[in-house]
């Protein structure tokens, strides 16, 4: 069995080493164009020239959780594209909205400013009941997300494409229930995969329908945010401010006004980092299972785009 | 039935109106020196003068969790002391614990300062089993925190005076099994009540047996903690640093070094307030369960101190 590598920005060397212990009997080689064709290819954000040489993959496992930089090339036919599953990433991606969330609920970052000053301040509890936190995407890390903000004894309410049940969240689906859904939260977290029906989701016509002093969440892609329009609505009033992992332009470009807003907290797209061995383990299993022929998790529908 | 309401820094007026709400039998008044005696008090921090006073009281209620500057004074012979047993108060303990915890353990603080200079930058990501979380005291704050710690995955360790069991926590009981906690243990949560035999139990001694690295997290009382011990395991590199949220003079004095340490998080006693309605409607239907003669939960053991 040949396994290629094929990730962009990603020193390949302790994920060569890592796949060779793991999968002993198989080959594996970084890849470099004109290299003979693989069975199976380990990737990130690969050129559009690896796949259109490499034609006879069986399976493509891409290292991140979001296949939308992927699904815009032009894939081999026989392929199935395979994404990360959790791979420690769900527990990351919980720890990182809960501390958001958790931040801007108890003013912890209002605490941090007075405590500079050498004030020591009081600030009145606020109702956890006028804090309810809405979760857009109930997938792995959507559903482990908005359990987490359950064990808080958040309000969570969580809205996904399709119908999905999650144990103390009151879930809505489809387009038809999007404006409930949206109108009962003041968080928005959004953890949707990146799709043309997604693009722009967030944007002036939903964000004003969140409660008044609506605090936005994006931990899934840049695309999903219409920019200007989150800023305004922050300026205006309506949003309390905002906590953005993820850009439309990676890194955040050097003048961008997020960088210096008092209301909008940057952070580097780190809530959920590949974590190295966790993908390993998990990416060598589902290639020992494809080559047995058996089906495995995470196989991404090309129509539907995730 | 009467009721005696003396909780010094607090306005009595929106408890006297909850109070009267919530059991329309009965008289309560705000104490005054002289009163009548009463049958029942709702306190925080009351005189020695009040107590002296009051020796007719069947119960006393406390609007804390901790009853460790009550237990000084000398109480009424006849009366039960009871603590709040939660109140809204397990939630924002969890809460107030998981966001310094993450923030620590994701190098949250760093990110934040890398972005206030414009860099979008890179941390390798640690590894969560090198960070298994010690919860000292498993009552019912220290029960929910360490569950809502193992929700994120990190290993938990618990310790308490007598055995108890918590879901996914290693637990550890008793002086003889102390040690091995503390060495298991990279962050320290302090969650105990403050008794004569927890006073300064995070000192030299104790935090120099946490794993290097280590980080404390303080959410007790400041007498658990020997604060020069603490600045120095610090400064000597042993420790990584600390979120203290109590101390044994507050506020925090004005020179204190506290203040500015940059391995030092300071929050002015706010990682769990007493909520209102939430403690009234527990106080008031325990008082009406007492004066029915059931027994009610939270009874203070006077002898072990909370």
């Amino acid at each position: 069995m040949k396994i290629t590598f094929c990730c962009t920005q990603t020193p390949p060397e302790p994920w060569l080493a890592g796949f060779r212990t793991a999968l002993p009997q198989a080959t594996i080689e970084a890849w470099a164009p004109g290299a003979p064709p693989a069975d199976y290819a380990v990737v990130w954000a690969p050129p559009q020239q690896f796949l259109d040489e490499q034609q006879e993959l069986k399976g493509i496992f891409n290292i991140g959780a979001g296949v939308d930089a992927l699904m815009k090339l032009t894939l081999p036919e026989g392929a199935a594209v395979v994404r990360i599953d959790d791979g420690g990433m769900a527990a990351q991606m919980a720890e990182f909205v809960c501390h958001a969330v958790i931040r801007h609920f108890r003013e912890l970052d209002g605490y941090e400013v007075d405590v500079a000053q050498g004030k020591w301040s009081f600030r009145k509890p606020r109702l956890r009941s006028a804090y309810p936190v809405g979760v857009m995407g109930l997938g792995v890390l959507g559903d482990r997300v908005a359990r987490a903000l359950t064990g808080f004894d958040f309000p969570v309410l969580g809205w996904s494409r399709s119908p999905r049940q999650v144990d103390r969240v009151r879930c809505f689906a489809g387009q038809d229930q999007f404006n409930d859904f949206l109108s009962g939260s003041r968080f928005l977290v959004c953890l949707l995969p990146l799709t043309p029906e997604t693009e722009g989701i967030m944007r002036r016509e939903t964000l004003s329908m969140l409660k008044p002093g609506g605090y936005v969440i994006n931990v899934a892609r840049g695309g999903h945010l219409v920019e200007e329009d989150l800023v305004a609505l922050i300026d205006e009033g309506h949003l309390a401010g905002a906590a953005l992992d993820v850009f439309r332009t990676e890194p955040l470009a050097a003048e961008h006004a997020f960088w210096t807003h008092p209301k909008i907290t940057v952070t580097p797209h780190t809530s959920a980092r590949t974590l190295r061995d966790e993908s390993i383990a998990q990416i060598a299993g589902k290639i020992a299972g494809m080559a047995r022929g058996e089906p495995v998790a995470g196989v991404v529908d090309r129509k539907r785009g995730y």
